[in-house]
């Protein structure tokens, strides 16, 4: 059984994943080779392996093929060893009246994108890609349904270096019954900052970006690309609505389709660019219940993990990054440019 | 040159190193090989090789050698490559009245642990790790005097998943003219618990620690070495003084003595039990103008990076880890319990 524990001094909380949970002495580095066929039979995510994960609960299918069977295109999947689960309360306890806990309640699934053990998002089609944020749209309104849940964390493990385990096309989602640290923090000063001038962060981030036009890389008419001002990586990247929304819940199927395509195009670029390279994406959004703040405005941050955080941004917070986001952001806008005659 | 910019969304600081700034096309992965000769003659941290570096701040020589030359048992030398320097002043600037950002001034210096290539500070002697200890305190006291800087990071890098560039043992410690987010808000929540209760919240972690005594690794009179309720990482550790304390720059020689020892008692400790693992640790303490604070308490954290972050905890900042801290603790007891003749 999972724990939800909170640490007094920091206040961050942790999971501690009972259903992953390891004997301390089989903590020994293991490399996971990157083998790339393009159907593997031990990989559980692979046709015709459906048993091998929990019962789906959304998958797109070829009309008359039956649940947990071959004949799908995407299918979302609870995870086998969930860091959450949905069962227990969400009572907080003290454990002797200082350590504070609460019961590993929570939804943690798999999406997996396609059946081709060795497809790649950044080279799929369009097609695909939309299935897929709109696969993220339907669960995340599904779960946004549960009043036990604060939030949704949607998110993607691409290579080792960014701490996946499985190398079959996959994202994943978490519930969780407490809004993340990170977010009560975007929140809260994204709050202060309304407070002060009356206008959101990042309506203002979007129009200086576009105004300084030193670090945008795509614009569309609905989503501006760009490597943020103080990119905490190289090559970081987030992708912002033009429109003032504080939750992807609210996005309406073709908004989420019409992100797709800038996903897919972004990625297809720095995939061009950097080759095969290991990185993580966050969907970035409000709490269900700040859905319609005027402060908060939901983003995708794509993170690359071409560097390792070490000791000083471990301790301190601070970043150290190696790439100007000017010189990164030119260098994607050219490779984006090449092939912009895809819409 | 490099830049302190801030995020005016997360409020988050980076540092863009300007003398580390690779071309975009230059990200490509390079796997450090751990090659381990007591002497590399390439390394420029290697005996013979002092030219290497710039010249040093601090040394401990055998009596009659010169400064940057061969008869060291430890150097203090400035970063060749710094991520600050201490040039530039302390001004704010907002670049397009929205994009914020600071000359990168400060200090950052490398503590060349040993002339030995392939020595490690888990199997050191106590002696030299008392040596290492005693120049941490030196240079932290040395830099707290200049007024242009908050805060003092010493942090250890050890291995290539902990984000080390050079195998050579060494430390490293960044002055920054700024205080850090995470100790920012570390601070924050330790004033809120001392505003409620009257008492500071790491005194009461380790008294709450003593009484349950369920991941406590090792106590001395004068530190408690425990793995967090609320770890982070399997086998997280933390070394906390009993003596209140605010500020790591307030210890006696005498105090840094017996720190030195204990660290180098769990780092064998894990060493046995890990084998050759990597890890960053991190002094953790206040800025030095909250040096004598009653809210706040220094310490070590050590992180060892056996797992991998991925999307969730880098989006949501919930860390997911796959080990009790009551099991890693345990374990580590029953370790150190074998060779605990040693003092």
């Amino acid at each position: 059984m999972s724990e939800l524990r909170q640490n007094r001094a920091t206040k961050r909380w942790v999971i501690v994943a009972g259903e992953r949970a390891r004997r301390p002495d089989d903590f020994k580095v293991k490399e996971v080779s990157k083998s790339l066929p393009a159907h593997d039979p031990l990989c559980p995510f692979c046709t015709g392996n459906e048993a091998k994960t929990p019962a789906e609960v959304l998958a797109m299918r070829v009309p008359g093929s039956s649940a947990n069977s071959p004949g799908w295109q995407l299918r979302v999947v609870p995870n086998k060893f969930p860091a959450l689960r949905p069962v227990g309360d969400l009572e907080r306890r003290e454990e002797h009246a200082f350590f504070r806990k609460m019961d590993g309640l929570g939804i943690h699934e798999v999406i997996i994108e396609s059946p081709v053990h060795n497809e790649n998002i950044a080279t799929m089609t369009y097609r695909k890609v939309e299935q897929i944020m709109l696969t993220y749209r339907e669960r995340y309104l599904h779960l946004g349904a549960d009043t036990r849940f604060q939030q949704v964390t949607i998110f993607r493990n691409q290579g080792q270096r960014a701490g996946t385990s499985l190398v079959h096309p996959h994202s994943q989602l978490i519930a969780t019954p407490i809004v993340p640290s990170n977010t009560r923090h975007l929140l809260e000063e994204a709050m202060r900052y309304y407070d002060d001038r009356g206008s959101c962060v990042f309506c203002d981030m979007i129009r200086e970006e576009l105004k300084a036009k030193k670090r945008v890389v795509l614009e569309t008419m609905d989503f501006v690309v760009f490597e943020p001002y103080a990119s905490r990586v190289p090559f970081e990247t987030w992708i912002v609505p033009r429109r003032h929304n504080a939750s992807f819940g609210n996005i309406s199927p073709g908004e989420a389709r019409k992100c797709a395509r800038v996903l897919r195009r972004i990625l297809g670029s720095m995939y061009q660019v950097l080759g095969d390279f290991d990185y993580n994406y966050m969907i970035c959004t409000a709490p269900f219940k700040d859905a319609n703040e005027s402060y908060y405005h939901w983003h995708i941050s794509i993170l690359p993990r071409l560097t390792t955080q070490a000791g000083f941004e471990l301790g301190s917070g601070i970043y150290i990054t190696s790439a100007f986001p000017e010189d990164t952001a030119k260098y994607l806008a050219q490779s984006i440019g090449v092939g912009s005659r895809k819409k």
